[in-house]
């Protein structure tokens, strides 16, 4: 593999490996999927949007700005991107002899499919986020704890329902997925796009791994996951297993 | 053209030309843009589901079951099919020498995408439900009021909202269209693929064309859609007019 021109900003964890947010895991299993060389740069929470600023990277909303991350910057190019299918559609442009994430003409659907699958899996953050919370450094852990909070207006350690509710916002996360498991049978499967992934797979695949982090893969949550669906998920990621480093 | 052996049971209205639902005019365009013979049957409102379980089509919504059209009865084959999504896949795999709808390996992306369009549009209905309403035959003016005046509790003249809501709702409806733009963007244009008409359009050209044919072309709504992104959906609007009968 060549030197690493491409520089990745990641955001850690206590866990080891450190890898755990959804949204960089679609750029990180991209690069890994793409067999292209990168470093990964750890940044805290706090930190986003100063290193955002000073490296020249775009925030992803605009009205009162918001830096996230993923962001990479390629020295090859001096490109600077943010956004993780923005990212995704420059690597296929950038790199065309890798394993392409856009199929020919299919980039549009691809965007309008992952803003149904962002629809359809609403009713999983209120799951996540205290698990994620819990895995964070200390400094991210304050930062990540305060924003949210702030979003639901509710404290990190009850936004989580309990009893009655619990198991109907988890069969609202399962019938979501249940209505993409619809449509990736009418392709045949395993993938999107039937026998070849594209950045739909890379964006179910990463909110999935996301879960299995963060409550373990022993846990009951992830083993309902995997259950479901005749074990389309569970099928999912262990065929993602050699891009998930 | 062959004799018809496609029925195709759409729902009337009083304009000339009748057809005017966007459901219907996915199976309408769809068959149109395949070149394929039929016949239509006009089904009012209140006779739909004694036709479709004569004839043995589906319910489309299966607790408390719900009858709709677009239903097709092909009688070279015998198959009677509900479901706008549904109809067309038949159509592909029985017809392979017509143009295909779902090119190959996007029949899943296909219905994620147009959940996303179904999302985006939703501001829409209160819009178009009362000018459809005043375009039916008499038997289903009664049927469609009261059955859209039970699902949204309100009276079908107060269901379109007025002066300062009615300016933030159309809006709504006009940014929901800009996000399916900034997707087609990226492909290139003019089709959700690029060159090629898919599923996609077929369902974005549909609903376009209940609008024009509801509010009509000189209307102000038309106009403003018209206008709107570049003359996008104008413009999509004139390359189906071939299609449009």
């Amino acid at each position: 593999m060549a030197q690493p021109t491409i520089i990745f900003y990641d955001i850690p964890s206590s866990l080891d490996p450190q890898p755990w947010s959804p949204n960089t895991w679609r750029t990180r299993y991209a690069l890994n999927y793409k067999g292209l060389a990168y470093q990964t740069v750890w940044v805290e929470y706090p930190d986003i949007e100063e290193v955002c600023k000073k490296i020249g990277a775009a925030p992803t909303r605009t009205v009162a700005p918001l830096y996230t991350l993923p962001v990479i910057h390629d020295t090859s190019t001096g490109v600077v991107l943010s956004d993780g299918p923005a990212i995704a559609e420059y690597l296929d442009k950038q790199y065309p002899d890798t394993p392409n994430l856009f199929p020919s003409g299919t980039v549009a659907l691809q965007y309008g499919f992952i803003a149904a699958h962002a629809d359809a899996i609403t009713s999983l953050f209120v799951f996540a986020l205290p698990k994620t919370n819990s895995i964070l450094n200390p400094r991210s852990e304050e930062y990540f704890r305060r924003t949210r909070e702030q979003i639901y207006g509710k404290k990190m350690d009850e936004l989580t329902p309990v009893g009655d509710a619990r198991v109907a916002e988890w069969g609202k996360y399962r019938d979501g997925l249940g209505k993409i498991d619809g449509w990736i049978k009418k392709s045949g499967g395993p993938f999107v796009m039937g026998d070849t992934i594209s950045f739909a797979d890379v964006t179910i695949a990463s909110f999935l791994v996301w879960l299995k982090i963060v409550f373990g893969e022993d846990s009951q949550e992830w083993k309902d996951i995997a259950s479901w669906h005749d074990g389309r998920w569970d099928a999912l990621i262990k065929a993602f297993a050699k891009y998930q480093h």
